[in-house]
């Protein structure tokens, strides 16, 4: 059969990678919707194969019950239970695409040919030998594929390659197999102008640049998954953010388009996940802050925003963000340096709000800046640190003031 | 401090494989108490090699899921969602006694070594290579091995042994590591002469033979599976059949002792899982029965004990017995060929017991079966078909009739 429709065909048939998160193969009715899917896009004649994360919040549950079984955690056995999870939601894929007569065949991490260095759950990968998936599509069946899994070099142990580590596979798979599109499937319709939640006039974006798309993972916007993108910029993946609930077409992500004149800003989006340090009365003085840094990168904490004020008679302020998560390790890691370096005083604050605007006109749009704090000011929104990029400006609200400095961002360049 | 301590120690360190069932790791609590029983072990000097099933009902869950998500289920999608039970069981054990301060490594069957044919959901063990199993204990670490899973030699794929193949895959690794004994726990502290919940006055067995153990599985004592016990009994590997509750002592599964007496009967056994199947008139000509038993097996009906009435006036009535869930299928096949063999008529009865006495002494003791049934004569207990081995005899009773059989005989051979 293969061999006779490859005589007859003259174009190469198309391949898709899909990608389904956990809410799309949450319960085995919407298991079977995604079967659905899978055989319609077989049947209108591309190749496909599936990536799928475990069902709905599985992942979280086999934590909650390693935390019940022991206080320790070893990397090689959490990385063993967390991969049971995407195992069960292939084979149960693969099971409803069977149930409509679409030959579909299972594979984890390792049987896909992902090889993996030994950072328990954090893998990276290092190798990708895909030739059973191969084998597979050219048989005409459809793998699917264990997200976020593989095995390592050198000990052949199970790896896990981290929360959202299933949009990198299929990253991955999409460059490996030269896959014609990457399909990531969510809970939302694609990527917004800004959270839909707070902004009713937020549009979805027909088309967002890799580096937009970093920058909008970086400052608040949860999917897709921000060490995927950036595989997919070095790869030149071209990904199609859409909805496994509605199906309709999605947001792409992809290289910026040159011909096309660019939005000065194309979404405003906010993040509350992170607290502020402020050490006061620093001496200006050379390696001060870089001892501080250190420290703090020696206790894993980590450090976003950081801004110094201006000197003032040879003492300055140095205030940082973490995320909340790491806030009480920063301040330990900081008091215990105040006397040392001869700070006055050590403040600790979570109740902020990073709002930022992105966009890659702003290049060449110095106006923006001064748009955005006249517009803050406007609503009687205080600015309490600044950080910007090329095509960003990020600032540090108070937190309840949130959702109206992005409203008002929002309306200011986003109409 | 392995090379120390091998330089000062004479003795070899024995080696002790200990395998728990489902009930035994049903929940964290389970988990740990199972981790410090395994730590126990290795601390009073034994190296120890774990293997587990999946979490209490986990399997039966898992096969429902597949139920909900497809009429079809493939071997080779069903194997690798169940065996995602026994890897989140080998991991959760790991994590315990991480915990307890014990080293231990969790290892899928393909880890292990276990090769085996590509019979999904009732894979055989055609070669087991444990070399990382024996490098883990030569470093002092415990391997934890999911129980009953392997990898198919032909295709790479993951394979299921089947249920009760945790059994097998404790007594094949006990074998190829030459284990000093292999402890099977359990839910029941051990085999017994009776059942004790019909008969108050059963024992629990020092030590029962091979055979014997085989013959109890065959007729209804429900552990260990019997296929483990085949394979006990062909390696030379002694078995341990004891509680993961309790913790005591339990039963001794071995090779026949000859310089022992033997108990005329060893226990007294009941299996109400089958019904009977008889087909009457059937003309007593060659071939016959061999034409209805083929059929049979084509439909995969698992039929247990036969008994064919003496020929009268050329006619003859055929009685077989079948599990429970393979009944219609066996009337099916009885009914259509009725007519075409000549047969006056075809009757199913599913109120049936099998009360089995079984003891190695029989092969010297022709009295057995005159005592048997005069004790259900003196009950009133009819019985309907008997088949016997050289040591066991078993006989189909009613089965409102079969707890007083069972008592009955209990007490007239073992008191």
């Amino acid at each position: 059969m293969a061999a006779v429709s490859a005589a007859v065909a003259s174009e190469p048939v198309p391949l898709v990678v899909q990608k389904f998160g956990g809410t799309s193969v949450a319960d085995p009715e919407r298991i079977r919707e995604v079967a659905d899917h899978v055989a319609r896009t077989k049947r209108h004649g591309s190749d496909v194969v599936v990536v799928v994360s475990a069902m709905g919040k599985e992942t979280d549950e086999l934590l909650r019950l390693a935390a019940d079984v022991s206080k320790v955690r070893p990397g090689r056995e959490l990385d063993m239970l967390i991969t049971a999870g995407e195992r069960k939601a292939t084979a149960l894929l693969c099971m409803a695409l069977h149930d409509l007569g679409v030959p579909a065949d299972s594979f984890t991490g390792s049987q896909a040919g992902f090889i993996t260095d030994s950072t328990h759950s954090n893998a990276k990968i290092t190798e990708l030998r895909p030739e059973r998936l191969k084998k597979a599509i050219a048989a005409g069946r459809i793998p699917v594929v264990g997200g976020a899994q593989g095995v390592s070099a050198e000990t052949h142990d199970v790896t896990f390659l981290g929360r959202g580590g299933s949009d990198t596979t299929a990253v991955a798979l999409a460059h490996a197999l030269d896959a014609d599109s990457c399909e990531l499937y969510t809970d939302v319709t694609g990527i917004f102008t800004a959270d839909p939640r707070l902004v009713s006039s937020a549009k979805r974006m027909a088309k967002v640049s890799f580096d937009e798309m970093l920058e909008m993972t970086a400052n608040g916007t949860p999917k897709p998954a921000m060490r995927a993108v950036e595989f997919a910029r070095t790869w030149g993946v071209r990904l199609h953010v859409r909805s496994a609930f509605t199906w309709e077409p999605g947001t792409w992500v992809q290289e910026e388009d040159p011909t096309m004149e660019q939005a000065i800003v194309s979404a405003v989006v906010h993040d509350t996940s992170e607290a502020k340090v402020t050490v006061t009365g620093v001496p200006d003085e050379p390696g001060i802050a870089a001892r501080l840094f250190r420290l703090l990168a020696d206790r894993e904490v980590n450090v976003d925003m950081i801004v110094q004020n201006v000197s003032d008679h040879g003492v300055t302020d140095i205030s940082f963000t973490v995320p909340h998560e790491h806030l009480e390790a920063a301040r330990e890691v900081t008091e215990a340096l105040k006397d040392e370096i001869g700070a006055t005083g050590v403040s600790t604050d979570h109740e902020i709000a990073r709002v930022s605007l992105i966009g890659a006109g702003m290049k060449s749009n110095p106006g923006v800046a001064a748009t955005t704090f006249e517009t803050l000011a406007a609503h009687g929104i205080n600015i309490e640190m600044i950080s910007t990029s090329a095509i960003r400006i990020s600032c540090i609200v108070r937190e309840h003031q949130a959702e109206e400095a992005v409203q008002a961002l929002h309306a200011a360049f986003l109409g």
